[in-house]
């Protein structure tokens, strides 16, 4: 057995069965192995953003770590703003990053680079694998470290010579640690302060937006008449008809601050007091409003659905009935112009029961997100980072982790130029994926933020950076060559058509829906 | 007049004209003092490796730095890759990367990354520009940097609140540091070394490869039978009918330690010793033969020009007469097989004089590199780092510096794949670049390293690692839907056809060229 092997078998032992790459020279070894050690299922991208938020995607939906296979630093560099995006999603990432061999790094070769260097803001961990002896524990280690609650990026670089050289062990899975809890005087601090009477917001993220935890939260909501809101970028949530009906916190500053005025008592579940996504000249950063007091229940790293548990308990909410969200009427005229809000009123009219929904429609996920709720029951992924071009691959490694779910990826088209190379590896693995392009032409989001910032001025150098008009991308051509069938819709008619075309069949699709 | 305006304005004094880019709201008061400011064009790029790919390709071919402007942590990230490449062709870059507000920093934003942490590993210089007052002087330093020989990468952080606050500061260009010179006991050295007879070998990169250099390594090598040879992957270098002939390091490291065997003296001209580009199991890393002395003329930071102007003298080779390379038939039989070999004699065939030919041929390049040399007079760009994806957006910045000259681009499928984005910016400015693309459907340089490295199985997992084919690639339809024209030839007599009008036509076009 080689490194390589010993590898991917502590890998498969430690239940990573899934690897997205795009190998080199200094990686042969280890795609050999793939063929003679059993059970990883390797999946091409052909740019490493599409691998590493794929890795991102498949752990929000898997609640397990995929394995990246990277070629050198620039490898690792090309991924490195999906890692952004899967830290603030706290995914756990197993992140492989092959090296030259040890004897030829004192050469200083073109490839050459501080891997290291570059992996060090987005990991949690970064351990370079020295001898192909250790390669099957750091395995091990790699997979415990990024399983650690909330999960995170353990990046494990991989020399040549550790893969080639000959190994012994497969490591067996190391045993997690475990889930650390709320104290109980913490809980008696909220429930009393909630008791006394305190207009109370619960803010929320992670798992407590899900099952059982959003569940209570409902629970808790009805007995005390808390609000329940979740982050602006939540990584997954519940949603839908007949699912705990939450508040999204604002994405704009001033609103999220006014959403929040009169509240008594924020209590944080699994999250971090709400701030500005940017600063802007004379507009606060920090949203929390003067007079309400911020109380953790839960750190990121906390057991948030058992603290909700004890939560319930103490305030004797245990047979109180959660709000859900009643089935309305969701039928949208076929008349009017094709825009951002129709779009995003049929994708809810049609969406298939238990669909995953991938959302960086940008400015029509800002103004339009509650008309969501009202779809069939889904779960929805946010683009937690703010680097765009994540959704397309968490929407395709989502896809792997649950390729009986439809996933509905809503993009906007500076976006999904970011990443465009997703459709190839949708096609390749014939993923269930529909890719809605909102094709208004702009990063339209920066035309509004130009004018937020107070920079008025929008002459002709100004729109040379911000429009995508001249020439307009021909989203079907894209498709096409990718190997993905697309439609063109410009009318509501065609719209839905088109996607109920997409959602009726299986395999990957594109829809360029053209708006202003 | 603001930060932004300061910046820009100084960034022109110091004759920093181009920018390329793609800019979030943290940079939208540098975004409208694009208006405000005379002098500085901005470039659009969809995806950021396009931008600072650019930067490197103007940087070579205008010998001064175009600025970038990026989006924070993850905006510098998807663009490292080719900043990698960039300092190994040591290209000077002036790296911008906006921040969020000095004020913002402390709230841990969904944006907010340790952008300098990324910078580190590709930059000579990192620094944040804390105050809009010394933003001026912060760049024209930057600008110096940059430009310090041969060339390298100086990324300026820039707070937003530096950019938006007022300043009063337009900085003057700083004077350049001189060029180093190599002592004069170094070339009595080497001119004594070679003068007794010693079998000598000049390995050249940098200046030494264009015009006065050039001509200078042909009188030495007429005059005293030194053989001429550069780097595999020199940045640039003059090639063509009626220039001095020269060897190219070949890529594999076994040809290329056999290629320099006999070799008594090694003169390393603005290089380093050769190294292999990759370990092997049981293969040399380092490549100078047993026996072999190598020497140093001049460091990559050193006037090699300039030394070699002294070592003609000392040498006595002023009035020797180079040997240049002469027009031969470069006719090609249209019957054949279109494949990578007939490409290339047909490039050179059709390569119109003082075109710029930017090479990621990979495969096709490692074979059919000398045939190049039959083309009428041109300058050869080289991926440099190793990075795939680097040519296409060097390309487009080549074509920006030099708008009269062709630029041609012979690209690998696999290659073109990671900044296929390259291909909007050169429609939206109407560059005149032609794209070839080498559509094998394979990563086909990792099928043979698969091999060499001594991993011989070949597995239906490692086949999905390495192959292109399902679904096979539509280069026309991508094209296409990026706004450029494109054709696809599958014969020798397509290609040329193609070809043939991509030349005499003006603007981007591209070129599908099947292949096994």
């Amino acid at each position: 057995m080689n490194g390589a092997e010993s590898l991917l078998k502590s890998l498969v032992a430690s239940d990573v069965t899934v690897c997205f790459g795009n190998p080199g020279t200094s990686e042969m070894h280890f795609v050999a192995a793939l063929d003679s050690v059993p059970g990883m299922r390797p999946i091409l991208a052909l740019q490493e953003n599409v691998a590493t938020g794929a890795a991102d995607g498949y752990a929000r939906m898997a609640d397990k770590p995929a394995a990246t296979l990277l070629h050198l630093g620039p490898g690792l560099a090309n991924g490195l703003c999906n890692l952004h995006n899967a830290r603030r999603a706290s995914s756990p990432v197993v992140n492989i990053v092959g090296d030259h061999a040890s004897s030829h790094s004192r050469y200083d070769a073109p490839l050459s680079s501080d891997i290291a260097g570059f992996a060090r803001p987005v990991s949690a961990w970064v351990h370079s694998s020295t001898s192909a002896r250790s390669v099957g524990s750091d395995a091990a280690k790699a997979v415990r470290i990024a399983r650690e609650k909330p999960g995170q990026i353990a990046t494990l670089i991989l020399p040549a010579d550790s893969a080639w050289d000959s190994a012994d062990d497969v490591a067996e899975p190391l045993p997690l640690a475990p889930h650390a809890q709320a104290s109980d005087a913490t809980i008696d601090r909220i429930a009393s302060s909630i008791r006394k009477g305190a207009k109370t917001v619960f803010l929320m993220r992670g798992d407590v937006l899900r099952g059982r935890g959003l569940m209570l939260a409902g629970k808790l909501a009805a007995k005390t008449g808390a609000r329940l809101v979740c982050d602006t970028f939540a990584p997954r949530l519940e949603r839908g008809v007949g699912r705990v009906k939450l508040e999204r916190l604002p994405y704009f500053g001033e609103m999220a601050l006014s959403s929040l005025q009169g509240t008594d008592l924020l209590v944080l579940v699994g999250t971090q007091p709400p701030v500005s996504f940017f600063a802007y000249p004379n507009k606060p950063s920090w949203l929390t409003p003067e007079g309400c007091q911020v109380t953790t229940l839960t750190q990121p790293h906390e057991d948030s659905v058992a603290a909700m548990e004890k939560l319930v308990d103490a305030l004797d909410a245990r047979d109180a009935l959660e709000c859900v969200t009643a089935q309305t009427d969701t039928a949208v005229s076929l008349d009017g112009r094709l825009d951002s809000e129709s779009i995003v009123r049929l994708i809810a009219r049609h969406m298939p029961p238990n669909a995953i929904f991938a959302d960086e429609g940008i400015t029509a996920s800002i103004l339009y997100y509650d008309v969501l709720e009202n779809a069939a029951p889904h779960d929805h992924l946010n683009l937690t980072g703010g680097a765009i071009g994540s959704m397309m691959p968490v929407a395709t490694g989502a896809s792997v982790a649950c390729p009986e779910r439809k996933v509905i990826t809503l993009v906007g088209d500076g976006s999904a130029m970011y990443s465009v190379q997703s459709l190839w590896t949708q096609a390749h693995e014939q993923l269930d994926v529909v890719t809605i392009i909102l094709a208004n032409r702009a990063y339209k989001v920066l035309n509004n933020e130009l004018k937020r910032v107070g920079a008025d001025q929008d002459g002709p150098n100004a729109r040379r950076m911000l429009d995508l008009d001249s020439p307009a991308i021909g989203w079907v051509d894209l498709a096409k060559g990718l190997g993905v069938s697309a439609a063109r819709a410009e009318t509501r008619r065609e719209f839905e058509r088109a996607l109920g075309a997409a959602i009726a069949g299986r395999g990957p699709c594109l829809i360029e829906a053209v708006i202003d």
